[in-house]
């Protein structure tokens, strides 16, 4: 099993920097991405659209963050030819900035429509879900990174199961808000508002099942994509490790 | 710039052997994932269910197919060390197999709600919609792939424009279907159904320019993601290469 000892082993100093750097770069994002879901969330639920605005202006700077860490591993790939964990690693980072950009991408759109409905009126319903399935997909975002930050993959597997539980609210918070549609039709476009809200937080919880997944990965050297919960579990239970 | 000559001029015969068959095994798997997007929206169309059903088993093939290429540009990585442009090669080809896989995603959504409105009974509008965006993305996946095996950015750069098309032709595809539910509100449940299947298209058609963008990537040695429509033209057009 690899842990942050294993990585901070190596003959040259600084490619050990280089190693801790891009991973604490990563880090930061995560940080500012995990803001941008409880900030667009809270403009929301506030009708706070000068927050709403700050959320989607802030986006640039997480594409650019994504570039600059993309580029820091491929001079890695390029200049330094990692092998076994560190390539993991690097792989694990380069696929994780990926879902973390989309996170951004996802906390803008949410952005958008409380801009939306803070000039349109109010949806009627839905805000009490937005709340709930919001903090757990945002505390979803924020174990996934912490697993990253401490190869933990006990973690990561909880993160994993957990959105199965975010999956079954968002559907049950679906059906309400499709049930009410057809008792107030003129509250449909509003009410759609809050469905295209709880559909990108739902999104937000899948990225956030695979950058635990990524972390798996890094740690115990199996990929657990598409493989199930069950034997995931048991890859992660049963230790086995590079 | 890089072409198909400069990447078959490797010292090592079988080097050569392995860019080749990783990028092959890309294509064949785009080649699948295209057939899934017209299946899925065939099956939904003409309420077959048994092909909805196919694409949905169809899907842990496409899974198997991005875990196995996965491994192959590992194995490169680790094995070859590569640099410059067959690096970008395989980066290129790391990521544009999480697009697809996604499409593939998307695919098998589409196939769930061809099944649930051949059960429910059909949607009272949208088939047009359905159709017509599904040939749009689906001939941009098309020709998404067509850039990567011809290393051909203008393709690519044409995909990448051409998304703003579909977008447009979502946005007013969805706004007449929220109006048409408020006409009839009875019908907002099978509504709603062909709203989500318009949006899998919207992304898929999303992703095909993601993949698009890689290619000019791969080709151009620019990364042209989040640069906007008129710069990205700029690079192309250009003609920078490394």
């Amino acid at each position: 099993m690899i842990n942050k000892d294993s990585l901070t082993h190596h003959i040259s100093q600084q490619f050990n920097a280089e190693l801790e750097e891009v991973r604490s770069h990563l880090l930061a994002m995560g940080g500012l991405v995990e803001k941008q879901v409880n900030d667009a969330v809270t403009a929301l639920i506030e009708a706070d659209s000068g927050l709403a605005q700050q959320v989607r202006e802030i986006d640039d700077q997480i594409n650019q963050m994504e570039t600059n860490i993309d580029e820091e591993c491929l001079r890695i790939l390029a200049r330094r030819q990692p092998a076994a964990s560190d390539l993991r690693l690097i792989i694990s980072i380069s696929k994780s900035v990926i879902d973390l950009e989309r996170i951004g991408d996802e906390a803008s759109k949410i952005a958008k429509r409380a801009i939306e409905l803070s000039e349109n009126g109010e949806a009627p319903r839905g805000y009490v879900e937005v709340r709930h399935i919001g903090d757990q997909v945002r505390k979803m975002v924020q174990e996934a990174l912490d697993a990253f930050a401490r190869f933990d993959a006990d973690l990561a597997l909880s993160v994993a199961q957990y959105d199965k539980t975010v999956d079954r609210e968002y559907k049950t918070a679906l059906r309400e808000l499709v049930t009410y549609m057809m008792e107030d039709p003129r509250a449909i476009g509003r009410v759609l508002s809050i469905i295209w809200v709880l559909r990108s937080l739902e999104r937000i919880g899948d990225h956030a099942r695979n950058i635990a997944e990524l972390v798996i990965y890094l740690v115990r050297g199996t990929d657990v994509r598409h493989m199930g919960l069950a034997r995931m579990q048991e890859e992660v239970k049963g230790g086995k490790a590079e």
